[in-house]
């Protein structure tokens, strides 16, 4: 037993997977809930997901509360939570960005920030909600925790010990270099999926497109399914960063669009290979 | 039995596919293998891709002949076979882009040109060569046949049926249309992903980036896995409809970096939903 009473705010895919690994592994004893959605709630009891639903009074009174939900909304959450939280209570979340997360955190926890552990679990689906929540969704999968020089160690070790019960293999970055990574390996092509779908579908010929499309398609786009709120967060939250990775890809289909107007075939042929490449040994590396 | 004799130039994933699905549903009797590789040649035989390596003057006494290697070989390797195609046999292709291959096949073949049928089967793999090969590879798949106003009834028919031999759904096409569309929904998301990978493997610090790749960046840069050569050939035989949609494709990121700058929260989201719904329709409309 790691801790007695965790709290849930988010009982979808990634907080409900979180309630159930660790439940599995005898790691927590109740879990509580908390959301704005009473459907979403009653899906979350139904699965076993959480005990029961709580309001934010006995939510803080947990002794580490999850925020899973969009990055949007955890100035309103922490708001809710901060006149209720317990004294040593650890708080900490799942958002895919994580410099505006600890801004924000800094904000309303004031003299209780040093018990707000920033993390982001690098696993997901397109799919969410409470009915796509699974036990296993985290086990071998990274989780990067983003602690702040006036983080209580404490808290830290058990946030870190929590994930590792879930099955991840926890790491720790810098909240910057956190957000300029994501901007590009996650947040960058989510963007990109949905550039390339909305502009096909917004044609007046899309169907004929969308009726050749094969596999290659459908991989490259999958992430295209994913939720358009949180998506709408995360591209906000991340701003700065992910403005840059846009003009770098931007920049790189410009010289890709430039090798293929001048019909410069050693260049096509140079910048195709070195992707290969790194992307067969990135695949190797892989767990 | 559909053709006697089958003669695979090129023996690798496509050709080979065929020539197995083709021999499993007893549409052939004998397949032929010509390349200029004999090391993938022995493996064609290996694996029972075909029953042996010939050279061009008994590859063209086949009834069918499957031009299935990059598009851009296609004038060479005519140009090998004319002199030696036999009266009635019928010359196919299974390239990626159609325009190009028909203007080449009529300048190569001239009055034999009624006898090609330039096609295009929407199955394939990252994976290549012989070793890739399966007899259901085509099995639901699309083949996309483009004959022309002068291309033989009767070679058309045999080649239809080959390909329906082989399980796949047969499908005709204007060329210049298949260009078009095979140009936005597989050969500009091909390029997307090379460019994204190499754009990332190109960067002093690319290891950070690769080493917290999950699986949306997985699945969005599958297709950079592909044959660097293949892919170097079909940008360039397509290079109009390709350069018209990567000017789409920027024009589409531009607008979205234009809503992340102006922080256009009900832009993103109108995009980001409209291109989830188009995704999820296509997707349930898929076979």
């Amino acid at each position: 037993m790691i801790v007695e009473k965790l709290a849930l705010v988010g009982t979808g895919l990634i907080g409900g997977s979180f309630a159930l690994a660790l439940k599995q592994a005898g790691a927590v004893r109740t879990v509580l809930g908390v959301g704005r959605n009473p459907a979403s709630l009653d899906a979350a009891i139904e699965r076993g997901l959480i005990d029961r639903a709580v309001d934010w009074a006995e939510a803080g009174q947990a002794d580490c509360i999850l925020l899973a939900l969009p990055v949007g909304e955890t100035a309103a959450v922490l708001k809710n939570l901060v006149p209720h939280l317990k004294a040593g209570a650890i708080v900490t979340d799942a958002g895919s960005t994580k410099v505006n997360v600890v801004v924000t955190a800094r904000a309303e926890l004031g003299d209780r920030f040093a018990d707000f552990v920033p993390g982001h679990p690098i696993a997901g689906s397109e799919q969410s909600g409470p009915a796509a929540a699974r036990a296993d969704l985290y086990r071998g999968k990274k989780v990067v925790l983003t602690p702040q020089a006036d983080t209580r160690a404490a808290a830290f070790a058990t946030v870190k010990a929590l994930w590792e019960a879930a099955g991840a293999q926890v790491e720790t970055l810098d909240a910057g270099l956190h957000d300029r990574v994501f901007a590009a390996v996650s947040h960058l092509p989510h963007l990109a999926a949905f550039a390339l779908v909305d502009e096909l579908a917004q044609r007046a010929d899309g169907d004929t497109f969308f009726r050749f499309a094969a596999s290659g398609f459908r991989d490259f786009t999958r992430i295209a399914g994913s939720s358009p709120e949180m998506w709408r967060d995360i591209a906000l939250a991340n701003r700065e960063a992910l403005l840059t990775e846009l003009d770098a890809y931007v920049a790189a289909l410009q010289a890709l669009r430039s090798a293929v107007s001048a019909v410069d075939a050693e260049a096509l042929l140079a910048i195709f290979s070195r992707a290969r490449e790194a992307r067969n040994h990135w695949i190797r590396t892989q767990p």
